[in-house]
Parts: C-alpha cells; structure tokens; sequence
C-alpha cells in the first residue's frame, strides 16, 4: 500500500494524466482558453517562457547565417493552390477572409460587408507567400543561398484543440530557404534539425531522437520530413520540431528560378523549417510532476524566487532589506550569457506563497528569515527534489556557486527525462507482444500506453496503415541513429533494412 | 544657379518627397509591396531595425512593470460591438473571417466552406478581447494594476496605403492597464507616452511635440487621446504614437469590476497604448537625404560597416585578415548595453558596394586598404556628413572612440531634426497668413507645405472642421508644454485660452 500524499494538483499524472496536464496549466498561469474557438491566451508566465525559447533560438538561427524578415498574414487563395498536395494538406483547417469590413444588416446589427474578389486564407505556413517573394529576390546563383526567418502567428483551424499542443491560432517561427544545389539544401535541412536538437535537449531538458518522417506523415508537398520526437510522461509521442527538404516542388510552383555558374536557368532546391509554441506543451509534459511544473533553468521566466519571511513587525526592516540586496546582486550574475532572472515575493499570504512558485516551477526557492540573516544564509529549496529536500547555504556560497546549482538542476533534468525515455522505449520483434504493448487494457495501468517501440517496418504505405488503423499508433520517425540492420515487418513479415520508431503520438 | 550633384536617390526629396520615400525604401531594401492589397513584406534590412525599436522599448516596459502576453488574432463580432464608439471607429476597414475552411466548388476549384455561426473580425486593436480577458482576472483591488503589453500584428484595411506608413497589416505592440482610481490610470497613461517620447528622441533622433488630440481625432471609446507628433522633411506631421486614458468605457463594456478596499464593487480604469512599424517611416522620413537611408547609431541594423580593398591578388589575404581581426575586436564592444553590431563585406563589386551601404544608411563606413594598413589606419565616412568628407584615424583610436563617435552622430541626426523643426514651427494670429502658409501655391515650393502652425482655437468642433475641409489641415495636438495664454481663435475669432499644433498630416 502507497501512502497517501497530498498533491498540489489534482488529479495526478496516474489518476488522468490528460486532465493533470490542463491543471497545471491552470495551476502555473501560463495560459488558458479564449473566448474564441481553440483560440489560446497566453499569459505572462507562458509568454516568457517563450520568449526566452526566442531568444535563444534567434541566437541559433543568427549564427547560422539565418536573417529574420516579416510576410503577410493572408494569402490568396490561388498562391495556395500552386502546390497541389500542399492545398490539399491545408484546405479543410484554413480561416478565409471573404469580407473587408462590417455594414447595419437588415436587423440592425454588424454584418460582413464589402465582399473581396479573391478570398484570402490566414497564413497555416507560409511556404507560398515566401516563395513569391523569393521568385522576385533571386535572379543568379549570387543570390543564393537565402536563409529567412519570420517570428510569427499562424492558424490552422482544428476540430479538437488543447492548449500549446493543438490550438487553431499559435506562434512560431518558419525558416525558409534557397539553395543553389541540392546538395546545400539537403545540408541545410539537416542543420536546423541540429539546431532543433540541440533547443529541446540542451535548452528545454527533452531528450529527442531524430528521424525522417515516412512518406505518409510528410509535411504536404515535402520531399523529406525531418523531425524531432520526444517522449511525454504518459509515454505518447510528441513531435517538437521539423525541419523539410522540398526538393524544387515549391521552386516549381513559386517560379523560383536562378542562373547558375554555367549560366543555365534552373529551379532552386528550397527547405521550410518550425517550431512553434507546442514545445511549451512538451516541457510541461516532460517535467511536471503532481505539484506542478518543473522548469529548465536556461528557459525559465525566472530562476530564483526569494521569499522573505518576517511574521514580527520589528523584523521586516531588516528582512525586507537583506532580500533586496541579495536580488540586487544575484541580478548582477550573468547565468549563459544573460542575466539572472530573479523574483521577489513579498506578500504576506501566508503558505500559499512558496506553494504558488513551486506550481510555476521555478527551479530555486530562497526562504529568507531573521535566523537566516543571523547566520548571514539562506535557505534552499530545488524544484527537481523532493519539495521537503531543503537546505541551509550561507549567502556567500549560494551566490558563489548559484550558476552551478541551475547547471546541476538543468542537467539533472534532462538526465532524468532520458532515463525515462529509454526505460520506455523497447526493440521489438513479435506481431502479438507489439499489439499487447499498444493495447491499454493489457497493460498493468490502462491510462497510460507503451512507449515507444523500435520495430522493422517493410516500408509499405498499407502495413504503416493497418498499424494505425489498428492501434492509433504511427511511425514516429525513420531514426538516423541506427545502422542498417536485417529484419521482418512487424505487420507483415516481409523482410526490412531498418527499425522505426513506433508510438501513440499527440 | 545651383550646381548639378549627382544624388543616389531619384527623384531628390525637392522634386517628389512621395516618391523620394518609395524610392529610399526600395534602395535601403527595407520592404516591399505585396501581393496582398495593402499588404507589405518587410525584408531583413527593415526588419531588423524593427527589432532593435523592440529591444530598446520591450526593456522600458518591463522597466515601467508592464509584462507581455498574447490574445487571439480573432475577435467575435460581439465582442467588438460592446463598446459603440469603438466599433463605429473601425466597421469600415474590418478584415472578417466567415469560413473555416475550402471546398470544391461547382467548376473544380477550391471556394470558401464551413460558414462561422459567428463572423471573426481580425483584431483591428484588442481592447475588447483583452478587456474580456481582464474581466476574469480581476477580483479585488489586490489584482490592480494589471499591466500587460503585447507584441502582434493587427489588420486595418485601408483603402490608400503607403509602405510602413499606413498598410492593411502593420506590426505593433498594444499595452493595455487596469487600475483601481482614476488618478493612477491618468498617470500611466502619461508615463507610456513619455516612454514612447524616449524612444522618438533617444532613440530614432526624432524631436516629438507631446499632447492631447481634439475630441474628433481621439481614438474610438477614449476619454483622452495622448500623443506623439513628429515632424518630416516635407514639414508634415506623422503621429508617431498614441496613449489613451479610456476611463471606465472599456471597463462598462467589458464589465472589468473589482471589490475596492472600502469592499464596494466598481469598474476599473484602463489605458492602452501603441506604437507600430509606422515608426520605420518616421526615421525614413525625419533623417533620410538625397541618398538614401540615414540611421541613427542606436537603432540601425549595423552601426558600422568594413569594407576592405584588395586589389591585387597578393593583397588579398592581409586584407582580410586585418579587416576579419577588426571586426571581431569591434564586436566585443559595448555601445548603449548592446554589442556593437558590425557588417564585414568582402564582395569585389567596385563602387556599387559602398553605394549600397551609403542607401541602407549604416552610421559608419570604414574603408580598409593596403595603405592604412600599412599606417595601422581606418578610413572613415560619417553618414551624417557630406560623402566625400572623410578621414583617416588610427585602428587603436578608432576603437577607442568608436562610441563616442556613434553617440555623436546621434546627438548630430537629432539636433538636426529639431532644428528643422523649430525653422519650420511658426506662431500664427492671422487667419489670412495661416491660410497662406497652408496653400501650397503660395509658398515658394509648391510641393512642400508650410510646417506647423501654433495657433488659438477655441475648441469648437465646427472650426476644426472647417479648416480640415479647406486647407486638409487637422489638429495634431494641444500640447502640453505651454502656458495658458488668452488669445483669439484663428478660425471663427471667438476667445481661446491656449495654441494648438496645426498641420498637413500622414
């Protein structure tokens, strides 16, 4: 028999791990549902999140030659349909614009009035848009390679929302380039599913495996998908970023045309890269634990809260004094190249004060009280321990050795996270134990499923079907990390190069 | 007889200022015409200086303890139809959603299907959403002030647009404040406009006259209208920013209440307050010359470009290597908390190279030669001094008065400005010689209108459109740097008490 322990959020992850999911969105204030169908609020503590998810990718991107630029939010209808698997991909989610302003309608209220010619969609992605542009921009090979950014809303109209994991409107970034071989392209693709990699494991703690999507998964009008998947506590799939070589489709459909050395005129090989406020998602599902969230230090909004504690009056002078000047010079401490991001809370609101920050997960809590100030200390509680794990460090070492303390919590969060990963990620090779693996109701907690499995695929488009169709598991990705190695289909039995990594995925 | 100078910008701000401005845009690369009606794409050269207005305001903000988040680009009609004024303000230029997705239509292609129950209109502006949102978030007098900022892209379609000046999507950042009194949310609606005066004067160079709008160019359901108005070289006025005191409108509309101490339920007062891209115009237009762009140091997307000059092979590497250690030793200076953003350009073009930089407006062109490398030297051309006037300086002294250099230029553009719009800001009592002043074919330039007149009004909504209808001449502000002072209206001679700024505007 477990003992019972009381938790900050209910249900926990076992109880309904869907529903602990949107407590603690509730719980930490990142967010919460508008007004507007699937539509999300995202409030300062999510907004910051991402905020520093942007700058530390923006940083990235910069360094990789990447210059950001801005197109419209619209898009008329017939730029969209210049690529025919890529209109067909969008057309059943987009938002059209049919109107240019609001007229009294027979009743006397609002309605649409002045009727466009042409509808225009709001951008889902704006491969169409930017290849016009781009159409225009190069004319030689001197032109080339042209590497944009855009930071950006989009809005793919979806049927059933959750929020920062599928919502009709959300923000990200889409890098779009030109290339002059497809060589480059293809190198390109891949860099940015490195620098993907590199967000999610070494920014947001989440251990990822990289692959290329199946034909069946690619993004509309791709030549190859490339992606990065990682594993949420419930142990379904998420994908966090992709990266696309499209080979010369969308060259083709944009007229992007260029001269080359030997002056022939020949279609570009263009890439289309993004991610998007759905990693917010995936560090929530990846840290969170019953309390609450759990915040990577080099992302987190803040990474030290203080909490004076004075309950006499004659004691908050000094208490209030001694809190500030240690917030003062731990702001002075640069933490990866930036500043620290340090809290004060000084409400007098009793427990529910350290109980708040531990639900917004801030990676140290600071307890600062007239025995601390007497000892010239403070005391210390990690967000990755045990919530009663707290101990006593005098200011000068918490000062000395913080940057260290939020490089220990980081690492020991990704550590953790891979752990889990692997401990839930299992080879395969028998039809019946992979079919038990994905079915709840042979496993010992039905509400939470297998994990991922490494299993040979034959590459037919029906097996990868038949899988779905049975299980609602996909192929997740054609890992690069393996050596081609012989085996059966795990569907049909015919004979297969390589493992693929199976999953239920969000 | 003036002498002919041949100038990289056709036509010269004398001969079209319109046109001079499309044609410094085009020659920056700043942005461009889109495809979409009104629509623009701001290239990467534009951008960037967008995000460095950014940067610098995002700091202020959260200085003054404002935080960002994000609404939904969507608002529902009758969200928008809460407040009459409001909606009355923006019926006419209202991008409306009504479909969620395409359809085949009857001659195969794709048409508008999955008609809303609802119309969504595109934010025009987000007190409405935001006030909905506040409505829940706010409690009690402990919940206030609220005080949020979001960075976004709004949509108002206009019918004659102009590049960054007026287009049918702009970017631009929204405040939007909740406070518990009247006296609290008057005076964040004047810190917000100072900070946006900092930001016009410290930062882009532009002299700004700070004040109130007349009660028929308030924005749509304010109390008070609060703004910034600058001056271009054509001696028209461009609003540069706006802060509106919304008194308890929005809060009516919205049903933003809160429990006060006194335990009394009441509406809130709010503010909002924006600023948009249309500030790129301003800096254009305030320092741009015959040619090309001119940036002030503070903001440009590089403050200094090297340019070496090789041209005989066995020049080369020294060249480079001398200008690539230049660079690097540069980069690692500081300049107003940021490091110095250098550009290296090693293109063999010839003079079209420096031209480029010249048009794009960079602060400080340094030729490097086997000549001043040989002299340990740089060759120095100020944007902000006659081209040809150059000078040679030591490395080590340039490095050592790089800032001070740039801080220079800075203080130069500015002064500049002001001093153009002081010749050009004229004390008028006569209705005659206001009339004159404001016809354009009785000034010597007909193209160029007279500038700002600081004249009495009574305050009458009859006289202020009867000089609008006559001389396209609007109110841009009663300013609020001056003393009361009795004197007679320049319209209908009735009795006033203070001058107001009258001008042609943008």
């Amino acid at each position: 028999m477990t003992k019972h322990v009381k938790t900050a959020i209910t249900p926990t992850r076992q109880q309904d791990y869907p529903e602990w999911y949107q407590q603690v969105v509730k719980a930490s204030d990142m967010a919460e549902r508008s007004p507007v169908r699937g539509c999300m609020i995202i409030k300062p503590w999510g907004y910051a999140l991402w905020e520093n998810i942007q700058h530390e990718l923006d940083d990235m991107f910069k360094a990789a030659g990447v210059k950001n630029a801005y197109f419209p939010l619209f898009i008329p209808l017939n730029f969209l349909e210049k690529e025919a698997e890529h209109v067909e991909g969008f057309a059943k989610e987009c938002a059209v614009v049919t109107h240019h302003r609001l007229e009294k309608g027979p009743d006397g209220g609002l309605v649409p009035g002045g009727k466009l010619t042409e509808p225009l969609v709001v951008r889902p992605t704006s491969e169409t848009i930017i290849g016009d542009a781009f159409s225009k921009w190069i004319g030689s090979y001197r032109d080339l390679p042209l590497l944009i950014n855009q930071w950006a809303n989009v809005v793919r109209w979806e049927m059933r929302t959750r929020i920062f994991l599928r919502t009709s409107e959300f923000l990200w970034q889409e890098g779009h380039t030109a290339h002059a071989t497809t060589e480059e392209a293809e190198a390109r693709t891949a860099m940015m599913l490195e620098v993907y990699a590199r967000m999610a494991e070494q920014y947001l703690a989440m251990p990822v495996i990289k692959g290329s999507k199946t034909a069946a998964e690619r993004f509309p009008g791709a030549v190859d998908t490339q992606c990065i998947e990682a594993m949420m506590q419930d142990r379904k799939a998420l994908q966090a970023g992709t990266s696309h070589f499209l080979g010369q489709n969308f060259a083709r459909a944009s007229n992007i045309r260029f001269q080359n050395q030997q002056e022939q005129e020949t279609y570009a090989w263009t890439t289309s890269w993004g991610v998007s406020t759905r990693l917010i998602g995936g560090v929530i599902m990846t840290h969170g634990d019953d309390d609450g969230l759990i915040l990577p230090p080099r992302v987190a909004p803040a990474q030290i809260v203080l909490l004076p504690i004075a309950h006499k009056q004659q004691e908050q002078a000094k208490v209030m004094d001694f809190t500030d000047a240690l917030a003062e010079e731990l702001s002075h401490i640069r933490y990866h190249h930036r500043p620290l991001r340090v809290e004060v809370d000084k409400r007098d609101i009793g427990g529910a004060r350290g109980w708040e920050w531990i639900k917004k997960g801030v990676p140290l809590r600071l307890e600062i009280g007239p025995r601390d100030i007497a000892n010239d200390a403070v005391f210390v509680g990690r967000r990755d321990k045990p919530l009663k794990e707290k101990f006593s460090m005098s200011r000068r070492q918490f000062i000395d050795e913080v940057t260290t303390l939020l490089d220990n919590i980081q690492t020991n969060l990704l550590d953790h996270a891979r752990a889990f990963q692997t401990a839930h990620t299992h080879t395969m090779d028998n039809q019946e134990e992979f079919y038990a693996y994905f079915t709840p109701a042979n496993t010992e907690k039905p509400e939470i499923h297998g994990g991922f499995a490494l299993a040979h695929w034959c590459g037919s488009g029906t097996c990868e079907a038949r899988i779905k169709e049975d299980l609602t598991v996909t192929i997740r990705c054609i890992p690069f990390d393996q050596e081609p190695q012989p085996g059966k289909c795990i569907c049909c039995g015919a004979s297969s190069s390589r493992r693929v990594v199976f999953a239920k995925a969000y």
